[in-house]
């Protein structure tokens, strides 16, 4: 090879002396070994290399084409080659699947910005760096705990409470633990067919979801250390429990629950554990007294205004990507329902505002459009688009007023994440016991709720969705408020009143966000 | 069923009354009686789904690779087999199709955000809840009022004017109104396969960029119902019928017109929009004085950059997106021509600015890179990597010129909107005529444009865009004049001096976007 | 065509001198002077437009799937129908690579706003339009650079040193210079059949994001014509023939280095050169004084946390995009290992800085996270899940001591683009030798490396690595260094301390990044 020839050596050193001179104070001792240490190293690398090199042969272009079959093949060959491409197809079928599910799974985990950015944008900026470091380490701690033991409690075969093989991912892939055990339209057949890691991250990006609602609700005041010991049990038990009884095969399927993509399964179960939070911790200093109801208004209306945008993005990947497989109709519809919802929430949130407050509320807006999103989360596979706007609708009418109760009840929620995600987790999770289709042109006969009490079925899909609303509420309100009483115990839930009113970002994190910029006194 | 025999309507009702005495001091009473009630409620959905469990049998593990046919099947069964795996591989293509078409629709839909971003970024702080909102709602009422008849105005059958079934979306899927209608390069076989829904997405996400491009040109000064209002009506029935005319198979596709991804249907309407938007309105207040144009900059540099990398991303969408199916070749020739243009535009607008200017212009560089991606929008499909750069490269500088321009004739537009979509629109569209490839290797016969006036055609092709060019915009000036007249009448278009002066965001929204900064006097 | 008689241009010609008399009140005569013009030309073109309409009959709607093989054929006609599957089958399987792979390329050159984020949050106000014009047009300059020679030297046959063909992007596709000469798991078959220009586009997203790192390690103090500059010859020259190598079928590949996605050939390609540029620039004014090492905090953490996750969101684009093919197995794999090793970063860091710090420090949270990602690049698809676990961890801690070496050794760099790109680099790197499972579940015999010293293989694997590490280092830190000497010979590197006091934002562009905030002083 004469490349061997060409000394690079001599022509390329690095001359530190010069370096040093020139203002190269820093003769930075271990660049200059470095150097030297260059030359030989690429000898040595370039004779071990030579002693492969010569072994290698160039390897022929394969063609990206399968040849096509000769013309004089018998029926035996044709066997053959039906054989392989049956193969073929079925492997192109499972692969369009993960990368429509892994699609769907970077969406939603791309949620953890829209959440950081509508939660920091709704907080104050001297609280800012502690909401920001809450909702970037949230998703790293829920993917440990899911990976020990939340998927393993979710999807596990086990009883009908709780599902109990798969700690650390451990097991076959399509194993009966994710292959039987996940309810959905188009369940069995295709989600056995996706990867077991594909799974994983999809669901792991779901969990996520629960824990940064509530990192919402106690913002700027609980402790940093009550929230990460939180979310890693939320994810790990309470959420995954929960998630078994409805979507792991538990009891809750069996009772004819239905919820298509998490309108109860994700967004009530960090809905409840929000408001718990939030009534442990009571009220930020200032936010209600003798005068009334202070408004503490966000100081980046710009972040949160983008965070909705993302969540709306990240909802293609929530709902449409539920089905675990590319199946057109399905993922079509559902995109379409979800768009429709959170476009008929926006516009009734900001109506509803304009009427209430006399001026459309930028903040009514971005949770009109969560509201329909979250509302449409558990029927959008079972309700037509029509039914998907009126869910929306009332979803936008319904945040407004709700923001405005819990004000009222004094439980202070600075981003209105219980508004949000569980009151309308909770009327979306009713709403397909109002408006399911009932099995036909959008689902299969047992794929999905029976008709809704406003399409001509009767009341028995409301009392199931209602059984399931109150059941799993339940569950997490009890479990949430132990965990909370037990992290008071320990740790203590709320900062000093001083650190407080500086701010956790100094308290917490000796650190401030928009460091340079004049702020007024805090 | 015997859930019914629960009756929780009672023990479940939520006492305001006792709400208001205990005055919600933890443990809120509610919530306890909640916890208590948990349990009796647990045991009996246990003994419920008892009935149900002991019916259910575990389902069989269902293999996730078809069984290989038999080797001592017949001619017969080959026959069968032959028949359901061409089945199966068709509906593979559709299942990519779809995934590659909402992937492309979720890019687009997420342009919302790149335009809220530069759109805001470019504006006083004290606008800026006021730019976020319109950003943020447009897209709901786009997709509402495209849903309700602008669909139906452009894809469905009617005339060679407008398209008059479809309405609500009702019909049925792959109809002749959206199977025919849409030109393409690869449009007759593969946008039929796309299933309604997702054709609906990835248009509506179109329609709703449109009218995101007048909502920077008339910053700053607008009423927030004019807008609404406007934007409601834009995108119903202006850029629909526009649409129609080219993409829905109306007489501006008969006569030659070429536009692929919609230089001319997206841009240049919503240019021409926004141009007669800011003229209506006349310039903000201070900008042209006696002593010239005084540059009022925009607040956050960090929104504008974040927002043109997020419209650069959606670009790969839109582009590409339009072939409406995953075809390789093209898909990635698109988005290869995009991403070059938008390299050039960059560059060029850079150099431009540095040598009119003396500094290279963080506005110019991102008004370059847009002007790029709007300039190779209408050829993307039909032209070289060569010719792309070129068009880029002359977008870029003429995006440069075209700001200038308008503040020379005193037209207020404060995020150079018009300069970008309308003036780099109608470049792009003229460029078809000038760079168009022919068909051959790019396009078959009829799925483009004839060759290019440089690249060995004649004046034909340059003529058709040219009249493409004017009959769409005088479509849109005409009707949008009469739009903003109307407007005007009813409402008013203008906030009062003194809202202005103060900011749309107190006088509009009663909020502010930077709570806690301290602001220079406005 | 008759149009060609309407003879426009007359009619249409806007006149200047009309406009600046009129002064552009409204009506603007020229907009209403086009709008009567619009009506005579809007009947010329339906006149036009009859006389092609007539030709025109409806096109039948295509079948969406392709008729079933009739019952009565014979063994020839299902020979023909098998070839005719066969063909279908492939083109699918083609169709679903190209969009994967260019689903990953979107999301890698997303990253852009990943960095320009980051690096624009942990720098000051003053310097923030500097920084984000350099991230903004660095990928613009990254495009024509790659593809002018940037691609041929990395990927064009040549020598084992550099590649010499496909200059401009020209050649046939599936040329040998990119069908054989790519190194990775599932590389021969899979990378021949996606697309030329599909593989460009993932490359130069690579090859834009060597450029980006160096970026933060020279913000505030370097001219921005220098950076320009060096951008441009790093991604044409240095990056590319360093990446021949490894992945082109250069010497590295031959002497059994492995670096699946880039923690060398990408991170520590970039980090070098951002080394070599802070040495030569010194740290910035005021950094280094005798009270010790200044913090010089960020501006704004809102932007470098959304930043952070865009990044996470991308290298689901770079680890699992690095197949080229849409493999279910292997891409679900590599999504899982690098969720978890960031995942594990994020928390490693964590306690670490809360450790040694006593704080949760939020940008080294950030750190953390990116640390973990860069440190599974190179193992992604060789290591299982709890390797990737501990080598995320590892790399969480190395970064915390990193960013303190740096400063103590007094390399100023603002953003730690050093410790996360070069030595977490390095460390992934280092780490296929440690914890590479070796051939079998993984990856196929000779598609990676042997088992890593910690899982039963012997010391081989990991010399290979620490070979690959010193030789791609010694060749960036050597011609780097001459660009680097270059450029301040000719331009000076750093801008006049005055400017640097000042801010670049001035300085050089003449722009702020926040108008109407109040600062302090600089």
């Amino acid at each position: 090879m004469p490349v061997v020839r060409m000394k690079p050596r001599r022509r390329f050193r690095l001359s530190p002396r010069k370096l040093r001179f020139t203002e190269f104070k820093i003769p930075h001792a271990w660049l200059v070994l470095l150097g030297y240490l260059y030359v030989p190293l690429l000898i040595l690398g370039v004779l071990a290399w030579g002693t492969v090199a010569v072994a290698q042969t160039p390897t022929p272009v394969p063609s990206p084409v399968p040849a096509p079959v000769a013309p004089e093949i018998d029926v035996t060959v044709i066997k053959e080659s039906i054989t392989t491409i049956t193969g073929q197809a079925a492997a192109v079928k499972v692969a369009v699947d993960t990368v429509w599910v892994l699609l769907c799974a970077f969406l939603v985990i791309f949620m953890n910005a829209g959440f950081a950015m509508v939660e920091a944008g709704f907080c104050r900026q001297k609280n800012a760096v502690n909401i920001l470091s809450k909702n970037l380490i949230v998703f790293g701690i829920s993917t440990i705990s899911f990976w020990i033991f939340g998927f393993a409690f979710m999807f596990g075969n086990g009883s009908d409470f709780i599902g109990l093989n798969g700690f650390f991912l451990a097991g076959a892939d399509n194993s009966p633990a994710t292959g039987d055990a996940y309810q959905g339209v188009f369940s069995a057949l295709n989600w056995t067919g996706v990867p077991l890691s594909v799974k994983f991250l999809f669901q792991v990006a779901f969990a996520g979801t629960a824990a940064t609602i509530v990192s919402g609700s106690v913002a700027e005041r609980i402790k940093f250390i009550d929230f990460l010991l939180f979310s890693f049990i939320l994810v790990g038990l309470i959420y995954s429990v929960g998630g078994h009884w409805v979507w792991g095969g538990g009891f809750l399927s069996g009772l004819g629950f239905w919820d298509f993509a998490g309108s109860t399964v994700v967004h009530s179960v960090g809905g409840w554990a929000a408001l718990m939070g939030a009534a442990f911790l009571g009220p930020r200093l200032g936010k209600y007294t003798e005068n009334g109801v202070n408004a503490i208004p966000g100081h980046n209306l710009g972040f949160a205004t983008l965070g909705c945008l993302i969540l709306w993005l990240g909802w293609f990947g929530f709902n449409p990507g539920s089905t675990m497989a590319a199946d057109p109709a399905a993922i079509g519809h559902i995109a379409l329902t979800t768009n429709l919802a959170a476009s008929a929430g926006a516009i009734a949130a900001t109506v509803t505002a304009w009427i209430l407050f006399g001026k459309p509320d930028l903040s009514m807006i971005i949770n009109g459009i969560l509201a329909g999103l979250v509302g449409i989360t558990a029927g959008c596979a079972f309700v037509t688009q029509v039914s998907a706007i009126i869910i929306g609708l009332i979803a936008g009418v319904i945040v407004v007023f709700s923001v405005s109760f819990f004000d009222k009840i004094k439980i202070d929620d600075p981003v209105g994440a219980v508004s949000v995600h569980l009151v309308c987790g909770v009327w979306g999770t009713l709403a397909v016991g109002l408006f399911a289709a009932g099995p036909g042109d959008l689902y299969a006969e047992d794929a999905g709720p029976t008709a809704g009490l406003l399409l001509g079925g009767g009341i028995e899909q409301l009392w199931a969705q209602f059984l399931g609303v109150i059941i799993v509420g339940g569950w997490v309100v009890v479990v949430s408020s132990v965990v909370w009483l037990i992290l008071k115990a320990i740790f203590g839930l709320r900062v000093s009143p001083e650190e407080e009113l500086k701010g956790l970002d100094i308290g917490e994190h000796a650190m401030e966000a928009y460091a340079g910029f004049l702020k007024e006194d805090v």
